[in-house]
């Protein structure tokens, strides 16, 4: 039975999403709304989308569909939802998000809804890119990476199942987590990992202008803690203003993380300070850290010298023995490892047969992680 | 002319070390102390060095080296000054150390020497790596990386050209900074980030004990800011116990930094918060982070499918074209960017020219980074 699909933001996630689940449900018919005209009419052409709508037909149209995707930030998706809520709607309509906090909206949805026939499931596909716009959508882009459903109280069990179902295509794992479970865990594995990452660059910064080395003397491990301080500010921004509470509150929790290892330091108990590294070792290896499906375990270390010729002269071996890779990568610095080249593989039996067939095939010495 | 050098820990930085001034002074005779005495064997047989000497005739011999390199740890090179203090030496011996803090042993190399006509320059080469032992020795390991030379009251301008002259052949970038001023600084790059990344982990790992979900819902940002928590907690015990001055300092300075975003949140001035994201972007862009020596400006992205096969026919194009490549990298979890290949080139004509060839042989989207 065909469906009618409302995409509200078409950039990357909303593209992504038009594509998964067109190649799950054909039958259904996706329309698009983006206050972009030229990505609607790109859409169209490449085929993501079959129709578009203009925002000043929503009020006619509204009423068409069966299912409303908002793919826009979490403020914007907010402003949506009031609008939405002014016009005639389909009974029965099921509305989800696919922004990165879920209590403000969750809570919003329910207010403006509650009365109405129209069903609210929270979305939020851990997923993303630093490349923006439909161009760049990817029927990819969600493969086995989580995708929480946060339910809301205009919600049912059966109404998750529909939206997963309508979702299917994306081939993410689906979980589901209470709206305010997910913005503690994101706040605390994400949001304030951000401010942390700015806060230590705005330090640093301000510290070389006194102490002018720490401009250029940093290295693999600063750069590692700081990238995602080079993120989109206007999604952030609207990410840490919609996840206030939970912020404030790591905040002052770490500031006891710190204050306890402060006091460590000054007592000078070597003991103490080696347990709080080898601790943190260990909790970090215990940790299950998302890398699309696969954890990439299975490393191998190629002592070479970092030529191109050399890497695509051992890649020839792999695929010769039909052993796939899943991540390779050059340590430039040295500073981390032993050796060149990082391979990871998909298993211990792939690690152990390359590293057999590039010792055997070049003669450099490989070493596993 | 020859002159004797003895190295003090074969580790991988003392293997390498050996290496490297070999290849620039290869008449000089290098000797070796380590505790594992297989090292020893194993980088005579090697040709790593020339010679070995047990601790126990060290009495007998400190008079014989014109030089002599500590590569241990800070805390047993200090051990190690204070028993060759109570020795027999060479007039003028040139003393170095290639350890991660330099007061507390500039200091005590100064107390330990200053009435003997010793020479001590501070060293710390800044590089290493995970891996260690002399078998791992590397002559290209400290190459284009900087290598901090820290001057003592009993040392002149000369005798660190001599140092430098000395170590030529690690093909560092030499600079030279006063041991209070190199401490600062890598307290603020190096040493304070290890204990925020650890912080952030015990601080994750805590939360997950009431909010499970923390425990596995950790992605690309999380990772990267705390991959320096797994390093060897013997070794950051050592450096944090050498420079606790500057680490409680950096400590107290960052919990105002969290006071004033703390503030700043709970204001819920979202002109602000974007400011402090933007800022940080801007001031991390302007921070030249070591990279070896080549900084890595000019990235592509390649949306492929990741299948090793791919990448090898990519590279085998580059390979034909001539184009180097400084580092190549799967972005796995597709959370970081678009496009599942990223590869990083020397200058801005291969990044354009590999950019041309790989569109137009495989037909896969390239973008600039």
């Amino acid at each position: 039975m065909t469906k009618k699909v409302l995409l509200v933001g078409l950039g990357l996630i909303g593209g992504s999403l038009a594509l998964a689940i067109k190649e799950e449900h054909p039958e259904y018919e996706i329309s698009a709304i983006d206050r972009n005209e030229k990505s609607l009419e790109t859409a169209l052409e490449l085929g993501i989308i079959d129709k578009t709508l203009l925002n000043d037909n929503l009020i006619n149209h509204a009423s068409d569909f069966d299912y409303i995707i908002l793919a826009l930030p979490v403020q914007y998706s907010i402003d949506f939802l009031e609008e939405l809520s002014r016009y005639d709607l389909k009974e029965g309509l099921l509305l989800t998000d696919a922004s990165s906090t879920k209590v403000e909206i969750v809570e919003r949805a329910e207010e403006l809804f509650k009365d109405k026939n129209v069903r609210f499931v929270g979305g939020h596909p851990m997923a993303g890119s630093h490349k923006s716009g439909v161009l760049a959508a990817n029927i990819n882009l969600f493969e086995n990476a989580y995708y929480v459903l946060a339910p809301s109280s205009i919600s049912s069990p059966e109404d998750l199942l529909e939206a997963k179902e309508l979702l299917k295509g994306t081939r993410a794992q689906f979980i589901e987590l209470d709206a305010n479970e997910h913005d503690k865990v994101t706040s605390q594995l994400s949001h304030f990992p951000h401010i942390l990452a700015a806060l230590l660059v705005e330090q640093a910064s301000d510290y070389a202008k006194i102490h002018p080395a720490t401009g250029f003397l940093a290295a693999g491990g600063f750069r590692d803690m700081t990238r995602i301080a080079s993120s989109d500010a206007n999604m952030w921004t609207d990410i840490i203003m919609t996840n206030q509470k939970q912020l404030v509150d790591r905040l002052d929790d770490f500031t006891d993380y710190i204050q306890g290892i402060k006091q460590e330091i000054i007592d000078g108990d070597s003991q103490k300070i080696f347990s709080f590294f080898d601790d943190a070792r260990e909790k970090r290896d215990s940790m299950q850290i998302h890398n699309g499906a696969i954890p990439s375990f299975y490393d191998l270390y190629v002592n070479v010298p970092d030529k191109v010729g050399v890497i695509h002269e051992i890649l020839g071996y792999l695929t010769e023995a039909g052993i796939s890779i899943i991540n390779i990568r050059i340590i430039e610095n040295r500073e981390e490892i032993m050796g060149g080249l990082k391979l990871s593989f998909r298993s211990g039996k792939d690690q152990h047969d390359a590293q057999e067939i590039i010792e055997k095939k070049t003669g450099y010495k490989v070493y596993e992680a």
